[in-house]
């Protein structure tokens, strides 16, 4: 167990009335408690309780009067992952997969599965199924892409990315999903905040299906996963914008921090490769 | 009320042991009621139950041996649809829409409504808002298209279907889903049996929320609405597919009816433009 | 006949050795005459005499040391148009193109025009070929897109912005060859300088071949096309970068003029609409 | 030198009348001789004098009425290739290309090589300039597609192939195009007739320029260079499609064949990878 600290400051001016979607609260769930948390605004209004997505997903609304806005988030997240022996975890049958599970399967808009599957059988259908090729599909993302800010954009997809061959983490993250779909491992996006990530900012990355859990993974190599608190769940980036605005509204600022409160720093651990780590 | 027969017969030559998934069952929900079934295989082998996606979609799985193969399905359906004055029903604001239905404003694989939004709001951002907006962009598709059986493939798009200008009903429903997502109204795909459809096939088409509910709209004007039976609904083509298949088969022939059973031919009813068709 | 002072003056950062290929010396041909020239390059070094393409297109090449580079460019061109009555020009039929006309009937890197021949001919099909079609194609492109500096890029497609609606004049002029290739009208893409262009810089329109002789068009209105000096001609805008640079160096600065010295401003008259301007 | 005995025989149902513009003569220059030459059509007609494009493509017209078309081509072909070391073959540098080679750096239609800088500079970047990289793209792009007839059309381009992986002779040429001018290498693209083709077919091939000439190369591996018989030469297969129509025509048979007439079959001996072989 180990206990984060997470938050951010986001600041925007508002030039009309516009209505905010926020999806930036720690998500809660049995790996993942939130034991403290608040949510402020400025200037000072009464937000809307949150709503609950199918997935989790916390979605919080602001009506925002033209002017400076503010929005301050704060919350102190217990995790406890399951750390299991990756060695034992097989990939699903396909006749086995749940249903709720193989809509994990389809492309979706910025991971375009379908136009891989050749490309992903070629690459990693010689390898032995389970944790290890899922592995190597985020070995192999990482060593094509080259990390570069600024290289891509809100509709940049991964077949995009995969003749760019750089990208950020979003991008990584859906290389990486694209794969596994195409080799038949269901797989979707997470947003987050990650411990010990430079420069500090909400991060993206992914789960993947294996043995009837889902598990999480990141291609970009920039931060452990077991210092992961998940914010979004979703098909791709698409699903879990951490603020989708109607009005005319424009970023001022945006400070982000995930640390981890432990002395001995134990959720930042570089156990990502060895141990695979559910908190889904 | 009105009672429908539908159904389907598909042959497969199946090479190498292969796992169906077959998504063709009528949906069940209180517009929709199955009163009799039948889902034969041959040669003869107990088919497991179905399990039910988390909108409903029911989803059969068979393991094929090779050889010859033979899916025979039959229902009768009662349509509980209710007819709305469309008049009334009004585009739901962005601040009252409920978390599960959020996920249908986002872009989705064939549905790349995140880079039309210019497109969208010049062709109808100065309409009214409401169910003749839909209607509007319905026509839309409907004259800029021409139905062309083979002109697109299982990777096009509805950014595809826009510059080629020739589609079929599952390209048709992509470009209206893309243009309502990118105004403002959340919209998916749903497949289905279609009374009077010419030639028989299955069917594609999509709902837009309004008012609280969904509402069926097609922009092929292939069949009318009041004759639609839901087989699945999901974000675009890519979570319908009315058989997926993990193997090695070919698909040898395919027979699909709908008949309304009623002597007037209650469901057929030219009632797909001045009133609103609620099933979901 | 009129006289334009056209010139520009380019700064850059280079770090590292590069080379530089410039087209930016205005074309010299029967249509358009360089009275005199200069172009001066600091740190001062001789510039490579031009090598001039096949299509006339004055290309120079710079050795340019790290530390600062400024390229300076002035001349004084007669321009010699001729201006003809644009009601008697046809579209040249199929078997009567010359041979070394053809390829500007087939698509290119920005300029998809094998994806539009429907589109094309279902908005321009039923109009009077000639002249004023290619009109019509301009208006059609000027109406629907909206002028957004910043809003493409490099890689950007005439397919990409018909989509999105928005564009810069490279981008308007990719749009309008695209529809005229598809219609069957030989069309190419054309470099210049353009008096009255605000802001000042360089400019980029098209040439649509009629009656055996190449004529421009400017979907932009921007500039009167009679102020237009030719730089380079090609496909489309990849012949045509005003400068090519290999090795690692930096735009500072870039200002470009065109001024029509004559008193009465002859050039920059609104002829563009009813009158053909031929200079090619 | 070595005999070549081409040709071919085109059938097609002409239903309205139409304009045939054929790019199927072999072309004449220093390299390749056309000793004897007929081409037939039925029902006769007197076949419009030979147009031949800058690139010295050999274009004939054919105004075909409605009804049966038949058209035969026939010729007897020498080829004096030139077989250099390919050891001494190096890369021109930029600043040495003619003016006339420079447009083969930039993309076209089908080879967007200005969306593979990074990809082409991470994969060959490493390696020595000159023959020996430009052969290390065609065994990268061998290795990496599959040759699938059917699996590609006429629109499909070379960032398309890199992702299905796949792909027919023509899309070969398109990746290898793409990745030689990504690296800075000119390259453009060959339709020819070749000796020992299975199953017989037109060809696609390309050629690089190295050391001041262009050099053929083909990434198939289908055919030997030396028994290729350039037909047109262009930026990519926009340039030289076999037959271009306008009106309303269908394919009804196509046959061609390339027979290399010495007794010891000299032009078809696997020289493709150790000798350059330079016909233009």
């Amino acid at each position: 167990m180990s206990i984060i600290d997470v938050g951010c400051r986001l600041n925007y001016l508002v030039r009309s009335p516009a209505v905010f979607l926020l999806n930036l609260s720690a998500a809660q769930n049995v790996h993942q408690i939130v034991n403290a948390e608040s949510l402020d605004v400025s200037p000072t209004q009464s937000v809307e309780e949150c709503a609950v997505g199918p997935l989790g997903n916390r979605i919080v609304r602001l009506n925002a009067p033209p002017g400076e806005l503010a929005i301050n988030y704060h919350a102190t997240v217990e995790l406890h992952a399951d750390s299991v022996d990756s060695n034992n975890l097989c990939e699903t049958s396909y006749e086995q997969l749940p249903a709720d599970v193989l809509a994990y399967l389809n492309p979706s808009r910025y991971c375009e599965s379908d136009k891989l599957y050749r490309f992903a059988f070629e690459e990693f259908g010689q390898l032995l199924p389970g944790y290890s090729r899922v592995t190597a599909i985020c070995n192999w993302t990482f060593k094509q892409l080259t990390y570069t800010p600024g290289s891509t954009g809100p509709t940049t997809t991964a077949c995009d990315v995969l003749l760019q061959r750089t990208g950020v983490c979003r991008d990584y993250a859906h290389v990486a999903i694209s794969l596994c779909r195409a080799m038949g491992i269901p797989a979707r996006y997470v947003s987050g905040y990650a411990v010990n990530l430079q420069p500090p900012d909400f991060h993206g990355f992914f789960e993947a299906y294996l043995d009837k859990r889902w598990f999480l993974f990141d291609a970009t190599r920039l931060a452990p996963v077991g210092g992961f608190v998940r914010i979004g769940t979703g098909r791709d980036a698409a699903d879990v914008a951490f603020a989708t605005i109607r009005g005319d509204a424009q970023s001022t600022g945006i400070d982000v921090w995930a640390i981890d409160t432990n002395p001995d720093g134990g959720a930042s651990g570089p156990d990502n490769v060895r141990t695979g780590v559910s908190s889904a």
